[in-house]
C-alpha cells in the first residue's frame, strides 16, 4: 500500500511573481508532489489555500497519511478551524512535514508552542546542509553534506522547542548556521521541519532535497489506525479501576461525569 | 535578591464548595504562597481569575520571575489575551509552574502544542510519587518516594510532548501510573508541570509537596535579563552579514523589509 | 526481505534451575526466537554465551539487522572484546533490544554511560504496563495497558540517561513504578530496553510481550547500509575544504596525519 | 560558599611545543583556572596528568563540585581506574565540563557510550559560535554570536548521543558546522561539552570563552549532597514493600541476597 500524501501549497507567489512562476510553472506544490510520486511507495496529491476549506476537509485528512505544508505570504489567511483540524489529525497519527517559511505557519506554531522565529536574509547565498545523524531514516542515501548554491538564509537562534532529534544543520555563506532538519512527536503524529525551499530559487528541483522529502514522508508515516478521539480525557470510575479500591474522602464530580476543560 | 513569584489561583471552588473552603480557608493560592514564603529566597504574592486582567497585567508579568498556575473549573474564563501575554513572558524568560488540573489550562496547552489529556478518577486513593532523577534540583532533599494518602488519580497516556526531563512518576492505588513531574523549556523560560493538588484534599499542606514547589521555583528562575522581543524575526541585510557576501539571484523582499508572518 | 534477527541468550538458568527449564525447555532464547518468527517480516536465529565468541563473530554481526539480548547470572562472563564488537555494530546501524536483567549487561551499560541500576524484588507480584505514547511503532496494536500476573519488581530510580522516548511505564502491586520501555539512539543504531522477562515466570509466552518484541524488532531495524567505520575521525585538509581557505597560524599536525585518540 | 572547581590539564604540549608554551606559559589549566577565579562564586584549582593518580584521588573528587577536562595527545595515558572514579563522581552529582579535544577523552566516551568522533582541520580558520538557546544559563550575558579568529575546525557528523540541550552551534570559514555546546545528565551529574580550545591558539584568553566557562561551572554545579552509592541496586524485601503483598510463585534469590551484576 502506498503512503497517501498531500502536498499543501499556499500558491500565492506562483500566481503573482514572474520569477516564481518561471521556476514552478505548475506551482511549488505540484513540483513537490511530482517528485514524491517518483517513489513507488508514495502516492501524492495536492491541496491549495484557495480550495474550499483549503482542500483540507475532515474527510480528506482522514484519508491522508502524511501532509506537507508550504506557506509564506498568506499564513494569516489560513482559517483557524482548519489549523485546529490539522492539529487533531496530527495528534491522531497523521505525519506532518513543514517546509521552509512554514516555520511561521499557524499549524507549526500551534504544535510547537513557541514563536518559531529566526533571522533571515534573501541574498541567493550558498547553503550547505550537514548531517548530524548519519543513516537517520530521513537522511538515508545522502552524503554527509550537500549544497544549494542559491538559498535564502535562516539563522539561529531558531525559536523552537528542543527537538527530539536534530538531523541537519546548515552552514550559510554569509556566516550563519541553522538547525535545518528537526523532528518532533505530537500525540501519535511525527513532525519534521525542513528548512530549504525559498520560492525564488529552484530548490525543490534539487535531487538531494527531493530525496530528503521522500525519506521524510516514509519516516513520518505511522501505519497504525488513527486514534479516534485524541483529545478525550475519560473518567475511570471506581468500579472499573484496574485494582480494587474503595472510594474515600470528599469529591467534586458525580460518576461518569465529564471533567472540566 | 529574592525570586519574585506569583501564585495564580482560579479561586472558584474555594468560594463555592464547603469542603474546599474548609481545607483552604484563604484559598489555595494563599496556602501555596505562604508555603513558598517560608523560603528566604522566594517572595511570593498571589493573583486570581477575578482580578482585573486576572491580576496578570504586562507590568506585573515584567516583574515576575516565576508564575505558578492552578486552575480547574474555569479554564474557559481565562482571556486569550492574557494567555498570550503569559506565553510571551515565558518565551522571554519567566519561569512557569503548572499545577494539577492546570494540565488543561489554556496556557499549558498553548505552550505544549498537544491535547494534554489523561484519564482520571476522584476516589481519594493513595498516590506515591517516585523520583526518576535523584538529586535533580526539583527533587533536592526529597526521599526516593513519598505518599499522599488521598488524591485524585491521573493516568497515562498523558497527552504531552516528550519531556526534557521526567523527574517524578506516580503510582496509584487503583492501578494507574502518571508522569507527575516533567520539565520543558519554551524560549528562555523554564516550565515545570507537577501533578498533585486536587482541591478536595489537603495536598498543598503536605511538607514534601511544599518542598517540591520551593525547589521548582528556584529551578525555574532564570536570572538573565528578560529577552525584549521574543517573537522578532529580524532581517540581516547583506551589508551587515557576518561574512562578506554579494547579493545574487532574484528576491522577493526589499532591504530592511519585514518578512511575512 | 526479512529482518535478520539474532536472539542472544545467556542460557544459564535454563540449564541449572528446574523451574526455568520447565517454563523454557528449549531455553528462553528459542522461545523468543520462535515468537518472532511468527512474524513474516522477521527471520530470527539464536546465539548463546557458551558458543565460540558467544555466537557473535564479526561476520555474524555484519549479517544481523537486530540483536536481542537476555542475560542475568553471567554478565561478567561476556568477553569485553565481544561487547566492543557489538557496540561498534550498533554504532554502524544494527538495532539492539535489551531485555529485563540485561539492564546490567556490559553492552547496555557500555552504550548508556550510566550505572543502569534500580531496586528489585522477586515476589511474583502483578505488573501492569501502561503506554505513555499511543500508536508508537513499538506499541502498535496494544491496548493502553496490559498485565503480567507474576513478575519480578524493578523500581525507580532507574539509573539511565534521559530516554529519547519513554514508551511504557510499569505499575507494580507492591507499590513501585518503572520506566519499562525506553528508546535511545547510539550512532546509527536504534536501542530499546524492555523490562519484563524474569526467568521464573512465563513472560515470554505472553501474547502482548511477544507483540512488543516483534514491534520493537521492526522499529529498531535500520535498512540503510551499515556505516563502514563508525569510529573514524577523518582529517579534512585545507585543499579539500568545502570553502576555499588559506592556512593561517601555527599547527601541531602534518597534512593527512591521524589525530590523537 | 564558592563552587569548588578543579581544572584538569593534560599538560603535555605546554611542555613540548614552543607555540603552546608561548601562549600558555603556566599551562592551559592554569590559564583556565585563573579565568574562573575572577568569578567570586568559583574557587578553582588545577590537577595534571603527571600528578600521582593524575591529581584525582577519591578524596579530592569528593571535595570537587565541578571538574573541567582538557586533554589531547595523551588520552591513552589516563588510567582506567581514575576514569571510572571520575564517572562515579559524576553519577553521584559532580559536574563535568569537557573541553575541545577532550571529545576523545576516555571519560567523555565512557559517559556518552558513543564514538564521539568528528572531522577536523588545523588551519587557523575563523569560527563563529551561535547561540541556539538564548538566555540559557551557560549563555548568560553573551551576544547571539561571537567569533574566534583562529581555531581548529571540528565538523559534523559528531558521534554523540542526542543532547539534552544544544546551546551553541559553530560556523567555520572552511564550510563546516558543529554542535559546539551540548548538555547531558549522567546520574545526578551535569555534563557540558564545549568545543573551542585548540592549544596553538589563544582561545582560553578570549573573554567570551571565559564567560562560557564561568557560566558552565555555575550551571553544572549540583548543590545537593553527593549520592553515596550511585551504582547500588538494593533488594526491597516483601515485608518492607510500600504496599502489602504476599510472595507468590517460584524465585531464584534468597531474602536480602545481592542480585547478579
Amino acid at each position: 500500500m502506498t503512503i497517501r500524501t498531500v502536498v499543501w501549497g499556499e500558491n500565492v507567489h506562483e500566481q503573482k511573481n514572474k520569477v516564481v512562476a518561471g521556476i514552478y510553472p505548475n506551482g511549488m506544490h505540484n513540483c513537490i508532489a511530482d517528485a514524491l510520486n517518483k517513489d513507488a511507495n508514495i502516492s501524492a496529491t495536492t491541496a491549495v489555500l484557495q480550495d474550499p476549506e483549503h482542500g483540507l476537509t475532515k474527510e480528506r485528512l482522514d484519508q491522508t497519511d502524511v501532509l506537507l505544508w508550504w506557506g509564506h505570504a498568506a499564513h494569516g489567511d489560513v482559517s483557524d478551524e482548519v489549523v485546529e483540524r490539522v492539529a487533531e489529525a496530527v495528534w491522531s497519527g497523521m505525519g506532518l512535514i513543514v517546509l521552509h517559511s512554514g516555520h511561521f505557519a499557524k499549524i507549526f506554531k500551534r504544535l510547537m508552542g513557541t514563536p518559531c522565529n529566526l533571522t533571515w536574509r534573501e541574498a541567493g547565498e550558498r547553503e550547505r546542509l550537514w548531517l548530524t545523524s548519519r543513516n537517520h531514516p530521513i537522511a538515508a542515501g545522502l552524503p554527509d553534506s550537500f549544497e544549494l548554491e542559491n538559498e535564502e538564509m535562516y539563522g539561529e537562534p531558531f525559536g523552537i522547542p528542543e527537538p527530539l532529534e536534530t538531523v541537519f544543520i546548515s552552514w550559510f555563506q554569509g556566516g550563519e548556521v541553522f538547525r535545518s532538519g528537526v523532528t518532533y512527536k505530537r500525540g501519535a503524529g511525527n513532525v519534521f521541519y525542513f528548512r530549504p525551499g525559498h520560492e525564488t530559487y529552484p530548490t525543490y528541483h534539487d535531487a538531494n532535497v527531493q530525496k530528503v522529502l521522500s525519506n521524510a514522508v516514509k519516516w513520518a508515516y505511522n501505519p497504525a489506525a488513527r486514534i479516534a478521539n485524541p483529545t478525550d480525557a475519560p473518567n475511570v470510575p471506581v468500579d472499573v479501576a484496574p485494582e480494587k479500591i474503595e472510594e474515600r474522602g470528599p469529591r467534586l464530580h458525580h460518576d461518569g461525569e465529564e471533567g472540566f476543560r
